[in-house]
């Protein structure tokens, strides 16, 4: 089979940090890069954080930096759920990786327009890279083969009643995206919050006893405690792997094609993905919005990727 | 026990005119006056239509006019849900019956400014009629013991992706009457839509063999119509039916305090009731929102009703 | 000359006091009824404010009071002008008028009903009592002659730096009267801060000596204060007094059809009245908007009215 | 006397091209490069101008193309006032000169990073390349030295009748550079729409009789007849040139510090530079606002500037 060649364009955060853990390790993905962007936390500490995790694991692709501010809001972050460092839990080595000099915006273009059509975008944060490059140069639309992106919601949001934390923190970028034409997966809420990963999950994975089993434990272990405190749950959600887990497996998830607009009004909806589930609106779909997945292989295939570190 | 005296403001409309029904003839509810607004169709078709309810079943309360626009939006009708007259289906005797001279927003002012606390408010489609009254006279407010009202939605919408009909109708009129600081009682979609009246349901009912019956058969096999035709249900709704069963009733229903805000904006989610389940905006619940409902005894209800007619 | 039937709609107010004043002296004028609304300040001082100001100078016209609260915003008030009474400056004896029972809204709504489509609104206060007359009963707008408004600019605003304070009082209002078909002349800020009092046009005044004269002087030395403290002006404008006086001698204005449109978004132009001066909207005109006008004319005016009392 | 170092962003277009004119000859100005952005016209169209009119006047400059399209909001170009190709009028020969390799946005970022805090930002068209500049490397603002920008108005549009093309084509973009924090002088319609040139003017400038002064007679007989055609006007403003003119020579302008806000709600103000002259909001001052200028020593300024042409 040929592997699935992506950018993953994250914001580590602890999902994030297992959605690297699986793209670096499955043999379905080609990961051609990690791009970074400001969103659980600060660029300053998201890129640091990237780069922990890669050196941790011993993962050897190249890390850029995008932007540090979203498009045209004023900056939120996720500290009450990923910590001061953004990746609050694991604790790292002194960082001997090092990012590499282009942005992330420009790498994304550059890489892009060199391309055949082949590279799924994978953002998991908010669509501030992919929005900027979009805008910077447009003809890496039609290059790009999809995007599967986690955000959004077409029930109740994480960050306010209406909104999802990663498209929340730039709605102007998200519609950008969402209005491109480019073929968009959405995994929001609806379809991440199955993904609750309870004390009994992180027992069966530490019991593989390798690092990154390790690096398992002690980021859900954190995600446990601020999905408690934040929400009252039992079990921490593993919104960003299910991009990963999709382009390994679609066949584990349940999808419905709806038309997606983002609610750019300063209401309180501000942020909103408005999924049109009944096609109210008359418009095509612009967007494959994950509804159900198959929880127990989708657990086999985190065991699975990080059976395979030393 | 004492009756709970009640003003029914409606816009018949199917499910408005079950509701009529189960107020006028359910021993619990003193039904003082209904008060009619545009909303499933225009004033010149919802008056009359309360009013051969009223004629048909020979139910003996005032019926007032009220607002034949909303505050301030332009006017939408549902007439794909409730046809060209506003309630398609049934066929009635030429009208006797005659609407007060007072409008509804008056007597609403009057009859509450006159009372002792105890009147509550079943409004169940659009408020403007409710809205305006608590503009013109804000020492009502005070004056009423609990709004129940038909309309929203924290999940999906059934007009937009993002609104119910009743608060998209007149959202201005919603944002005032939730904002009023009156006791709020909501039943949105997320509760309405569970009850869903089958074919054996009208059967059922119809096997009672009454006017009520008939005229229950005659509503509900127009409402499954167009529940088929818009949203391809096999089942339709008796959304506005809810509210006066919660007032007779309330043991059957799970409700959950919440805030809930209306949106003015006017992009995606005009009208939509942001509902904030997590208390993410701090703010103090004005809303009991209705959640789960026990469907079995709700039929009871309903029956019982209709067996009280001739 | 036949005289023009006005109903007066205000919120005295100061310069509301002077527009009295000239609407119920002049003789091209019919003063049917005056009708009030909340504004410059709350209904139960606006009201009682209008009362004095007939009784000080014994105009028998009824008195109404309408709308305590702008239809869907919170209220402001414009204290800082007008004062805490709304109309802070003279001194009245104890109030023996009485308003009539009649809702102003309900009495504009019976009057226009029952008339020949010959009576004028001269709404110079937030746009409330208008607007719901015109939504609780729609028929009545092709009865209207004309509505002549004070309030809006194409300018520069006084509460706001893009809104006038009558329209940012109630900007929904507003939004309903300029789409209501009915003619609307408007005299905004760009026109009525042309009509600045001068100490020295006060002492003209007052030189007449009767209680007209010395109400005058009261009111516009108060006048003159706050708007030295709040604008840093050396003058005061008599805002509502030119809608009067355009209706009594319409060539002393310089005026321009314009399609204007309400600002309803609830940003930094909410409540400003977007006057298409140069057409771009392409859009029919629903506004004669005031630019200029004849200011030694209109002193005249002023003087002969207030001649006339004893 | 020290020359003033700018970067000069501009979407050539007309006066644009008056503006290069002016910056690169006067000894008073040092201009470092010419970045481009879509405005007037595409930027496939504004860039292959802006390298016409230098190779045409044999000025020696780098030209960097930036943003192709607007930060979110969709392309709106202003073909009716610049034609078809965004310079209509003046007939080149074929393009010898090439625009630089690196994209506008990172040469503005690489160069103000690397400069001593002396450069001064001179946008003459959409904000675009400063705003994803600001974004994407936020440590160029403090080394911002001032941004004199053509665009907005306190008064009426010219685009729409709240809005002025330049930020209605980006209010985004114009968003982040006024809440930046960086110094921005603000020359908008109130006082740009000062500088009409006549055909007395044009004729004035023509009898230099050298390429600058032909130049000058093709592009301003263009904007004179779209003047005419579009705004029924008798001359034509020249925009962009006051803010190289201020650069110059401010002591020929009056100014006022104000809080000026982009309006980004998408009602009838969407764009609007609302602009607080009267201190309303009790914002701090954000920008220094043309008011007035000397015009007939802008005109002086105007012919030195051509006469130095060969």
């Amino acid at each position: 089979m040929e592997k699935r060649k992506i950018i993953l364009d994250c914001d580590p955060g602890h999902d994030d940090a297992i959605a690297i853990l699986l793209a670096a390790s499955h043999p379905a993905i080609d990961l051609m890069a990690i791009t970074v962007v400001a969103g659980n936390q600060t660029l300053d500490k998201t890129l640091p954080n990237a780069l922990h995790v890669c050196q941790y694991l011993d993962i050897d692709v190249p890390v850029y930096g995008g932007m540090p501010l979203p498009l045209v809001r004023k900056q939120v972050v996720a500290d009450m759920i990923h910590g001061e460092s953004g990746l609050d839990g694991p604790v790292f080595e002194p960082l001997q990786r090092q990012a590499e000099e282009e942005n992330a915006v420009n790498y994304i273009i550059r890489t892009l327009m060199a391309s055949d059509g082949d590279i799924t975008l994978v953002p998991v944060g908010p669509l501030t890279n992919i929005a900027v490059a979009m805008r910077m140069e447009p003809r890496i639309i039609p290059k790009i083969r999809e995007i599967v992106l986690m955000g959004g919601a077409y029930g109740l949001g994480n960050i306010t009643p209406a909104a999802e934390f990663n498209l929340y923190a730039d709605p102007e970028a998200a519609d950008v995206v969402f209005r491109s034409g480019a073929p968009i997966v959405m995994m929001g809420l609806d379809l991440t919050n199955q993904t609750v990963c309870t004390p009994d999950i992180i027992e069966r994975m530490e019991r593989l006893d390798n690092r990154a089993a390790h690096l398992f434990g002690d980021i859900m272990r954190f995600t446990l405690k601020t999905a408690h405190e934040c929400f009252g749950l039992d079990a921490g959600p593993m919104h960003d792997v299910t991009c990963v887990a999709y382009l390994i497996a679609p066949e584990l998830f349940t999808m419905r094609d709806m038309y997606t607009e983002i609610d750019l009004e300063h209401g309180p909806s501000y942020g909103r993905t408005v999924c049109d589930w009944s096609g109210y609106m008359g418009k095509t779909p612009n967007s494959k919005v994950g509804i159900t997945l198959d929880l127990d292989k989708f657990w086999d295939m985190v065991e699975g990727a990080i059976s395979k570190f030393a």
